[in-house]
Order: C-alpha cells, then sequence, then structure tokens
C-alpha cells in the first residue's frame, strides 16, 4: 500500500548553463540519493534557465504539488543569477542587509586568502522572513522560507558548496521539521546472464504477483542488468516485512546470476572483494586509457589494494615499461591475444600484484582495421595462478567502447577471483 | 532584441532511476547543446518517474509552453517502462503492430547475435498515428507525434541510442520542420587570474552597456572562469555583427587573462596546442589515480601526442617505474617538491616525450597529517627545458581535489610550453 501523503520532494535547478547543456548538473542526482536515504520521495526535478518569469512559474507549481522545495542555483554575485531577486517576488518581502551573514562571508573571503569586494559583501543582502542558514562553504547564503506547512529553500549550485549545505544544515532539518513521513526501501541486484528482456520474462510471475507497494526496475548497463526492488509504506516495520519477504524470493529466482546485493558500480564490488581477500590489484591500459585506474582510485581507501597502472598508449610503452616483445606486437599487432597477456603479465611483475586487468582495443572513430574493426579490444585478467583472455566487438562510439572495456575488465576479474 | 517567437524546446526525461539519483541525467546536456547548434533554445527540462499520471501532467504542460517537445525514456521492454501507454492516452490514440517496426527489430536483435523474444516482438506494437522512426541502435522505435503544428518525439533512454536517433533522424527533421526560425549565438571565453566577483566588477561597465539581446554568464570552474556571451535574435546578419562587436570589446578588456576562446574544457586547450606545435606528453599521476590521463584520452586522436602514462599509487611503484629515489620518499615523503620533481622527469625519460605532468597528493578524506593536511597536493611540469613545481591546499572532498589537481596540472603546463 503506497502511503498517499507521504512527503514529496520537487528540485528545482537553475542555470542557462543547464540548459544549453554547458554543465552537466550532477547536483540533482546526488540530492536525490540523500533525500531517499532519509525517506523523502523526489517526484519531479524541473531545470529553468536565469529567467524570472520561469523561476517563478517553477516555484508557484512546485508549492502547488510538494512538500519540499529543493533549489539550487543563480545565487552567486553576479549579474546573470537572479534567483534571489526571484524569491523577494515570490514570497513577496524584501532584502535585508544581515550582519551574522557578512561576518560568515569575511570568514570565508579570508580563509581563502583574498579580499573582500563590494559584489560578494552584497551577498549579505537576504529576504526578509526567511532563516538564513550560514554557507561554510562558500559567499552566497542558504535561505530557508516557511508557507502554508511547506518549506522552500534556495542553496548554491556550485556542488561542493550545495553538499555541505544538503549534509550539514538542510537534511537534519527537514528531518526535525517532518517526524512523521513515509519510508522507502531499495534493494539493488546487479544481474549478469541476462538481457533486459530475457530477464523480464525470467521474473514475469515474480513481477505479477508483487504487492502494489512494491515495484521492480529493470537498469540496464554495459552488460549488465541493475535489478531495484522499490518499497514505499508509512507502516515501517510492515514494509521491512514486505521488502524481506520479496527480496528473498527474487535472490531464489537469480541464484547464481547475483554479482551483488549494493547498489554501486562494479568497480565498487571488486573493491569490496579485493579489500575482504587482501589481495593486490595493478593495471595495463591502452584504449581505456586511465579510465579504469580512475575508477578504482575515486573510491577512498582503494591504496589499501591498488599498486598502480600503466596507461601504454605507444608501442615503446607497452615494450620498454610493460616488457611486451616488440616482435610479437610486429606480429600480431598490439590488439591481440599474444600483447594483451603480456600486458596483464608485466602488470602483476611490476607493480608485484595478486592480481592485474589488460585492455588493448581500438577505441575509435578512427583507427579501424578490416581484422580490427573500431571497437575491437582484447581483455586479459590474471589472479594468482588464473588469466583469461577475451576478445570483444563493441561499438563505434568511443566513450561506450571505453566504459564497456572498464566493465567487462572488472567481470572478467571477478570470474577468476576465487 | 530578444525574438519572441523563436521556436522553443522542452525535454522531458523520464524514470524512477532518475528520481532517485540512481542514474545521472548526461542526456539532456547533450541533447541541449546539439538543439543549440541547430537554432533550438531549450527552455525548460523536467523529469518524472514512471507514474502516468505525472507523466501525462508534464506533456500536458509542455504542450502548453514549448513548439517542441522532447522526450526521452520508459519505451524498454519490461513492465516498469510505461511511457508508451502514456502516449496513447495523451493522444487518445490505440496501438498497432507494425510489421516495418518489427524488421527493424529482427535486425538490430540478430546483429547483436541474439534470439528474439516475445518481450522484445512487442516492441513493434506503435502508436495509430504517430510517425515511426526505426531505430538502428537498439529494439525500441523512436514515434513522432505532429499535433496543433507542436511536435513531439519520444525517445530512448539509453544513451547510445538517443545519441543516434538524435543525430540521424530527429535533429535533421526538425531543421526541416522549422526552416523559419531564431538564432543563438554563444562565444565563450576561459579566464584565468580573476575570482568570480573580481572579474564582474572588472566587467561591470561593459556589462552595463549590452544590448537587450545579449547576456553575460559566469560560470567559475576549478580556478578559472568560463565566461559566456550569448546572443538571441531573429535576424541572423544583425545577430553576427552584435556577437562581433561585443566580442572584440570582451577580448580587448581581458586580453592577457584569455586561455581559450572555445567552449571546451581545459584538457581540450591543452590537446589543440600540443597537436599544434607537434609536442608529445606523459604523465606520472599518483592522487589524481588516471583520472588526467583518462581526461586526455577521451579525445579522438590523442594518441599523436599522448605516450602514456604511470599510476604511481604505491612508493614501489614511484621508485621502480619513475626512478625516483627511496632515500627522498623517505626524506621528504610521496607529497614533496623533491618527489614530485622527480616523477615528472621520470615520465619524460622513460616515455621519451616532450612535456610531462607529475601529481602527488592527498585526496582524502584519509591520509592527512599535521605538516599534509587532506588536500595538500604537490605539481611539476615539464616542458623541454622548463620545469616548475607549486604546492596546492585545496579542500576536503576527494571528487574535488582530483579535479582541481587535473585542471591545474594542465594549467601550468600551458604556461611553460612556449
Amino acid at each position: 500500500m503506497i502511503c498517499a501523503n507521504m512527503l514529496q520532494v520537487e528540485i528545482i535547478t537553475i542555470g542557462d548553463e543547464l540548459l544549453i547543456g554547458q554543465v552537466l548538473d550532477t547536483n540533482s542526482a546526488w540530492m536525490a540519493q540523500e533525500l531517499n536515504k532519509s525517506g523523502f520521495d523526489v517526484r519531479y526535478k524541473t531545470t529553468v534557465g536565469d529567467v524570472e518569469e520561469d523561476i517563478l512559474d517553477a516555484f508557484g507549481r512546485a508549492f502547488s504539488r510538494a512538500s519540499v522545495i529543493l533549489v539550487t542555483g543563480g545565487i552567486g554575485p553576479t549579474k546573470d543569477d537572479i534567483t534571489k531577486k526571484a524569491l523577494v517576488q515570490f514570497f513577496k518581502t524584501t532584502l535585508i542587509f544581515d550582519n551574522a551573514t557578512l561576518e560568515t562571508i569575511k570568514e570565508v573571503v579570508h580563509g581563502n586568502h583574498k579580499i573582500l569586494n563590494g559584489l560578494t559583501r552584497n551577498q549579505a543582502y537576504v529576504p526578509a522572513g526567511s532563516t538564513v542558514i550560514q554557507n561554510k562553504a562558500g559567499t552566497a547564503p542558504v535561505t530557508w522560507f516557511e508557507k502554508e506547512g511547506k518549506i522552500l529553500v534556495s542553496m548554491p549550485g556550485v556542488p561542493y558548496e550545495m553538499k555541505w549545505a544538503m549534509t550539514n544544515e538542510i537534511l537534519p532539518r527537514l528531518q526535525m521539521f517532518f517526524r512523521k513521513r513515509g519510508f522507502i526501501r531499495h534493494q539493488t541486484f546487479w544481474v549478469k546472464d541476462y538481457s533486459e528482456s530475457m530477464l523480464a520474462i525470467h521474473l514475469e510471475t515474480f513481477e505479477n504477483e508483487l504487492p502494489a507497494s512494491v515495484k521492480l526496475a529493470y537498469l540496464p548497463a554495459s552488460g549488465l542488468i541493475r535489478l531495484r526492488l522499490t518499497g514505499k509504506d508509512s507502516d515501517e516495520t510492515g514494509l521491512n516485512e514486505t521488502m524481506g519477504l520479496q527480496t528473498g524470493k527474487l535472490k531464489a529466482l537469480l541464484s547464481g546470476s547475483i554479482l551483488s546485493e549494493e547498489d554501486d558500480n562494479p568497480e565498487n564490488i571488486l573493491d569490496r572483494i579485493l579489500k575482504e581477500k587482501g589481495l593486490t590489484l595493478s593495471l595495463a591500459e591502452s584504449c581505456t586509457g586511465g579510465k579504469l585506474a580512475s575508477l578504482f582510485t575515486a573510491i577512498p581507501g582503494c591504496s589499501r589494494y591498488f599498486k598502480g597502472g600503466v596507461v601504454s598508449y605507444s608501442n615503446d610503452a607497452k615494450r620498454q615499461i610493460l616488457g611486451v616483445r616488440l616482435s610479437d606486437i610486429k606480429k600480431y599487432g598490439a590488439v591481440s591475444l599474444a600483447v594483451v597477456e603480456q600486458m596483464v603479465l608485466g602488470a602483476r611483475r611490476i607493480f608485484n600484484s595478486d592480481c592485474a586487468i589488460a585492455i588493448s582495443g581500438i577505441a575509435g572513430p578512427d583507427g579501424g582495421t578490416e581484422k580490427n574493426p573500431v571497437g575491437t579490444v582484447w581483455i586479459a585478467v590474471s589472479c594468482k595462478k588464473r588469466l583469461i583472455a577475451r576478445k570483444f566487438l563493441f561499438s563505434n562510439s568511443r566513450e561506450n567502447n571505453i566504459l564497456r572495456s572498464c566493465n567487462n575488465g572488472i567481470r572478467m576479474l571477478l570470474d577468476v577471483i576465487d
């Protein structure tokens, strides 16, 4: 049973740069994740430009349908930022100079070893009637409005500042404000061995028998499927029981094909297993060009197992650093079983690691041949005494080839770790 | 003068995974960029979940304010995808089985060496009255609706399929359909040496004197500012003249501080310069862990100058591969001038490159000391006979420290290339 009065959140992101695609909106996905963890359900996301009419329109619609409206962007010191003006208009108020805010701004500016100028000083003007949340990460104040039992919060669009404000101020305050609310539970499974439609056919009966409070979603991701079970209810105990029951059924149906029950990326799965087993990892990357290394090194604590990698973009590097025989490069080509095998062993040797992944391929758009068209990738993985290598033919997209190579390298290594 | 009847586009992205932040919406930014290049202005972006009521509501609002509505997502073969059902409802039509679509689906399925199953076959049911655009990149058909002189297009949410459909079918068709429309011009400058507010003060008079058809926007980006001038007009010649005039004024005001006039990333600036000058590059990365290499190798044709990189995450790797003296690591620590200098020279030597960037720092969240807190990063760059090194103190955020290290490494190398 879906709880009808579950608190609903709407996110409004403001900025012309978002509408012309100059900046990728990573904020709202992060906010949605954190809100979900705290039991808030995001129902709408809206993006508008720095246009007062459109901002006011978005505020009005959001107020008519959501309980909490979180607004990012448009509160910088420059003229193109007009969110503050729109807030004043929307809440029919005026700007007042706030000394406490000025003090915070001074602290931030001096902390960055800079001097306060007039434009930055003006950021201490805040809408009367709002609660100011002092921003310790930047100079634009966060403002919190309450009206008719609903809340609107305006915060900076700079990801670092937004995250600081959400974590330290906004989420705790929202939880205090709405003590009684509905509950949400997600359970994600990474599934291998199935295409999306084959998996749906396999799970047809299970899906038809799901209670109305639980939904199943399929998210294909470069050769794997992320399967997500979501339950919503106002009764926490009942929700936990329902989710436990359905999760158990699903696990029984998918037993050998579940790669992970955590909702994270393939590199996080490998990260956990390497830490658990105390195994070390090194990499030899050609066409993925450091992307695979960057996926692991984005994870805090990876230095416990990650010894390093070589981006051997040139044949010289393959030979000199990884010890690939030049004769084999000449005979078989750089994208070949012989070369990728020597790369994986070379990585294990020079980094003295238990496991390694080596990738050599043609990412495109150029460089394809009749024998090895764009998208051809050889991957070798090795762990202790095991080594396997496999040839793939992906796509014409450079970006896609790089990502699929990384994912498949990780999957293959997971298969040889025992 | 802004052209009032400029064609406006609204993007609607559909999927629960977007609202819970499980998947990052990269589609709409890419679509907005491409639409802009073709002279279409995106005014709203809306994200709704797989909820029929919300999808219908979004369609209705979009129809009331935009001329073109581009919809992504929710047309997969599984039950959670309900966009097709909502389209049928919205356009008051029914589903019909389309044999041409079935043929395309078969081609795609066979091309992937898979067998057609019932669920995938059902994707050949399309809304009556829509024009089907055959999807050569996947099994979900793209459907094009026309109503009251407005257009709605439904396409897959899978980025690869969406890009294929936009590039090959939708953009050309939109251009044919709307032959007469307003024009948009963007000119971006990467500016160094200024904070956002200092730059705004420097440009105050210029900004006040701008004609109404031209807007100036400030986008801070890890130590640099992206400054964007946008002009919109129905008269193309007039727009080009106005933009030429304002661009010239801005360049005169910023002369020595403009790093680039192209709207791309710092790595693209360096990419262009290295290609022009015929110089080669190598990298030695510690705390950035392959991220810097991945930025260059994402660019097609980087193999013309990029020889490779070492991700020397362990002290062993720094010593054995890059030739950093163990005594210096012990004496000064891995994050030190002595080590980063030897790393940059080591990279140049083993890859035999003209230029190199080396980065060693503490990305966090752990590993900080009193002397070197989290965010401490040493960067050395070298080109031909020049070498400079600098110490930075960034932030507490691992992600931010990695990105700022990459950007600053690139900026520093730009300063030593002559």
